[in-house]
């Protein structure tokens, strides 16, 4: 009987610390987006940038294909949006964050753009990893 | 020396073994991708779910928002495509199968309908992790 006990208290222990784990993680990728959600609102593409994965192994995926690497993606942003007009200001909406496994996420969610040159509004779905200690997106693909 | 030629030789091959696992891999969810082409043109829409996750946490997400589930997930494939005029046939072009971690791979791609009442494109993103041995889809966006 105290054998069992020690067991559940084991299993129930480690649960809520698997938990508690997807918790923190859930919080730091919300505050990953929340992060970018402000940059790209303050026009600061580069600080954006910083919630991807810094890789020639970064892809993009958007109605004009797939973009690989950080630095294209970079450059991509920045074609996109020359201005402070065009970036406008940002809001996501989250649909979903799931875990692949341990260390990888993927996100599902709206993005709306309230700008003077015209709203743009779309969904996309991005995948997370912990990299160094820090989660980074590694693919996106937004429409 | 010698140390350094097994040394070498033991990097080598395991390189070369990390590569032939990644190779199958990929080898193994075309081969998945290719089933539910076949199965779609042949308007099978149950035998092309059998490449997701028989899950309730698989979840679509396409313009109406996130479908959560299996069973909704085909529910909501067999409303938007009741008949075989509606299936038409379906081709994929594969941009990209990326690893995510060990056993889990992204795909970015493109799919396209012929259909008599007209053809239908778009892209899509899907995650895919090995359970119980077999690959499945267990997240998908296609807009």
């Amino acid at each position: 009987m105290k054998r069992l006990l020690v067991v559940l208290c084991f299993i129930s222990a480690f649960n809520s610390s698997a938990q508690s784990t997807d918790d923190t993680d859930k919080k730091e990728i919300q505050a990953l987006l929340k992060a970018q959600r402000i940059a790209w609102s303050d026009n600061n593409i580069e600080e954006f940038m910083a919630g991807y994965w810094k890789s020639d192994s970064l892809k993009f995926y958007g109605s004009n294909g797939v973009t690989h690497g950080w630095e294209n993606t970079l450059e991509r942003y920045k074609k996109a949006y020359p201005t402070e007009d065009h970036t406008g200001k940002l809001n996501f909406k989250i649909n979903a964050i799931s875990k692949i496994s341990d260390g990888a996420y993927y996100v599902m969610g709206e993005y709306h753009l309230k700008r003077e040159v015209g709203n743009a509004d779309g969904i996309f779905m991005i995948i997370l990893k912990k990299i160094d200690d820090e989660w980074k997106i590694i693919a996106d693909t937004s429409s």
